[in-house]
């Protein structure tokens, strides 16, 4: 069967036995978390965490981009959440890659220079501590007192937390 | 106790009787998905999905920003992922805001004009659409034959086809 074929009789399996119920848009423990794209990393299961709890923001690396603040002002300003979580985690991807290589070579594909950028990175915890700043300097972004970074383990499973730059 | 804090707590119960394994970075479904930040929705158990099988992408609204051509890019050319499954939603808090109702929020709030689109929406199915679409017109995503989208009901757990414009 193709994958998203059976990922859909997945979801009739999982829906079939629940009861219809409607929770509030905005997320009970007023927390967002942000995080990478990775497939080793169920947020919901690794952090105990239920539906209608938090905003789970992901992308490649699980860095502060450009869309992640505008996410996170829609998410505070609009949607109650007041705390942020951000995880980063061993063994990423964008470790393995460089911006110059990896921009190279999308221009060598497509004829066309990207015009975002790649955010490639050599060390997790850099690139924990670069996002924590990002958030904490976004003006667009009103609740900045309550931003943790830490670092999943993708092996163990566990989190580690990253202390900020002063 | 603090939120963040329980998470934490919450972890380590997670973490303690699982055995360390390894992995591999690169997702074994070949396939990347796209969704909201929505905390309502549990990805991985409303779509039966296993650790290590799929790249899960997610901002307000699932929609499809430069971040995401950035994040299916880096999926697909350097990780494998070869289909994407697009998930939108009911009761979205991006169909609550206006661009221009949220820019001149941001601006009035901050002083500082944001230079990044805001990405609001009237109609779910109208937002699935446009994001098959950028996908599909992406030339830095190399494989553009597989992509589906879809609305997750939060109320009833299911996910709703929507047909791309041809």
């Amino acid at each position: 069967m193709d994958t998203i074929d059976e990922l859909l009789t997945n979801n009739r399996t999982f829906a079939e036995p629940l009861a219809d119920r409607h929770l509030d848009v905005e997320p009970s423990r007023q927390l967002a978390i942000v995080t990478c794209m990775d497939s080793r990393l169920d947020v919901f299961a690794a952090l105990g965490l239920g539906d209608g709890e938090a905003h789970v923001l992901r992308n490649a690396g699980g860095v502060v981009s450009d869309d992640v603040i505008r996410s996170l002002a829609i998410s505070q300003r609009r949607l109650g959440t007041r705390e942020v979580m951000l995880i980063h985690h061993t063994d990423c991807g964008m470790e393995k890659i460089t911006d110059e290589g990896f921009r190279v070579e999308l221009e060598e594909a497509t004829g066309i220079a990207p015009e975002f950028p790649i955010e490639s990175f050599k060390s997790v915890d850099e690139s924990v501590r670069e996002s924590l700043d990002r958030v904490r300097r976004s003006p667009f972004i009103p609740h900045r007192d309550a931003v943790r970074g830490f670092v999943y383990d993708v092996d163990t499973h566990r989190l580690r937390e990253v202390e900020a730059d002063d």
